[in-house]
């Protein structure tokens, strides 16, 4: 195992991206970009820190750890282009574990014409995932965290807390009982980072953008902090699946607000262009939900929820206390 | 330890590169590039694997961690510019050792005026360091490991074997006795990329390079067979410090054939440009020796070594045989 070359075994035989000049093969990868702005990042998981094989497959395993990296593209309201991988690994995987790895990779990098470029693999204890990303976006059309102003609409794309309720899920159910919440299970494994929706909005003039990695009680906070405002969340507007009301009101509570992972989109766009951001996500079908308003300024950045007619602080980690 | 944010921690407080739109802080980081093309790559260290604290210090561990990565931008005839870092942190570093290593990063990245623009801190069992490099070169002056030709001359920077040897002396040697040998203790934990030397050679029509990462044998078959052609390289004439004169014959010939790491450059010019090549490194005090020629072609790709009067086959690993 420790001569196996992955990234050699996984090379492309032909790249998608019409700008890459050198992919795989020398000591670096080179492309050329004259009319885009490029972004790039870098994320990585460890096993049993990150996931575990109790709860995925090596398939979604790696077609997580390259969505995770897609939806950082997709917060920029930019479009993934290539990516490199380093990957650590340890003596108790099997190559055609490893193999499954790749094809996960391979079939999320697909449906976004994406190229490997890059990559390195080595051998250690346990295993390490590694993705830097590179992608392109249209000049002074990237999408930060800090642009929120006051009197935006606060909104958020696709349904909270399912990727948390399918890790409960597979963690607590036996495989029959899986079967009836399969939706909310392919939520944790497979989600599908909101690039389009993001990109499509590049004729807005200004969207405030974060993907919901950590839940969304800490990426209101980042918005927040980052653009030193204050924000009010509606706790009745936030949208959730209907499968998430076989579960308690805690735990409910505590996906939607928490559990992270799902993978879409939370921004603020002022209310403007609030009437075109709807359209261009009904035209691709994506369900946006308007969930609060920026109501202020605060150096600090503060966000409020609204739930059972009473306000409280939203803390970072979801936890919420009387302002 | 688990909360300690490394990459928050070492976040730079001002960038040096002018065409960086957004460092750390957001989802990704987001560059502009017009007139060059883009370079990357991405290299990955495993403690007890790469590198051992028995033999470097924290500072030395991320002194070369970037070095490594520095060291392909040179071998694509490109000017490093950013770098990501992704660290896997294990409880029994302290976090003043942390500290350490990104000292020793930030003062090889200073000298490169190099900015760090993204990363991720996770915890584990091992320490991992994976850094993901990006540089510019001027279009179609990226320097190929595929672009040797019958006739050229082969040539290499600086002397070969220093930093196997320096490894050496750290594995066996006790800290008086190393004094002896501060040059080739440097050589191994503190490698000075050839950067400036391959991007200074860009009125070259052609120039094929590859870096000394793997040891001298393994590096030249690699453009052998990136270019099918054969190589002869004669044995007399590989650069040596002195100082690896008070080694065994032996260990000489392991250390330069195989040792690695050095991080000079080899490379393979015409004949008529080898005049040009020389100029151009005295002007910049860099040390280059003609070892061989470009010999013929070969789809394999084959490299000779001719020694003691005898022209054998040199196979990646060193070990050499009668053809």
């Amino acid at each position: 195992m420790d001569e196996f070359d992955f990234i050699k075994r996984i090379q492309p035989k032909s790249y998608k991206q019409s700008n890459l000049i050198k992919g795989i093969g020398d000591d670096a990868a080179v492309f050329r970009q004259s009319y885009q702005d490029t972004v790039t990042a870098v994320d990585t998981l460890v096993e049993n820190v990150h996931f575990s094989r109790k709860t995925m497959e090596p398939y979604h395993i790696g077609y997580r750890a390259l969505a995770a990296n897609i939806s950082d593209m997709a917060a920029m309201g930019c479009k993934p282009a290539f990516y490199l991988i380093s990957i650590v690994i340890p003596p108790s995987w099997a190559e055609s574990e490893l193999e499954e790895i790749y094809l996960g990779m391979t079939a999320i990098a697909r449906q976004f014409q994406m190229d490997l470029i890059g990559g390195d693999t080595v051998s250690g204890k346990e295993l390490v995932i590694s993705v830097t990303i590179i992608g392109f976006v249209d000049r002074n059309k990237a999408r930060y965290r800090s642009d929120a102003k006051e009197g935006d609409v606060v909104f958020v794309t696709g349904s909270l807390g399912d990727s948390a309720a399918g890790f409960y899920l597979l963690s607590n159910f036996d495989q029959r009982d899986r079967l009836t919440y399969q939706y909310l299970i392919n939520r944790h494994r497979m989600p599908f980072p909101r690039v389009q929706f993001a990109s499509g909005l590049h004729s807005l003039q200004r969207v405030c953008l974060n993907d919901v990695s950590d839940g969304i009680a800490s990426e209101a906070n980042e918005i927040a902090e980052a653009s030193h405002v204050t924000m009010k969340i509606d706790y009745e507007q936030l949208p959730i699946d209907k499968s998430l009301l076989d579960f308690s009101r805690e735990q409910q509570e505590s996906w939607v607000l928490s559990g992270g992972e799902d993978f879409e989109l939370i921004g603020t766009v002022s209310e403007l262009e609030w009437q075109k951001l709807i359209e261009i996500a009904a035209k691709q079908n994506v369900p946006v939900t308007a969930i609060g308003r920026v109501t202020g300024h605060d150096h600090k950045g503060k966000v409020f929820l609204a739930k059972d007619g009473q306000t409280k602080l939203l803390r970072k980690s979801g936890y919420t206390h009387l302002k």
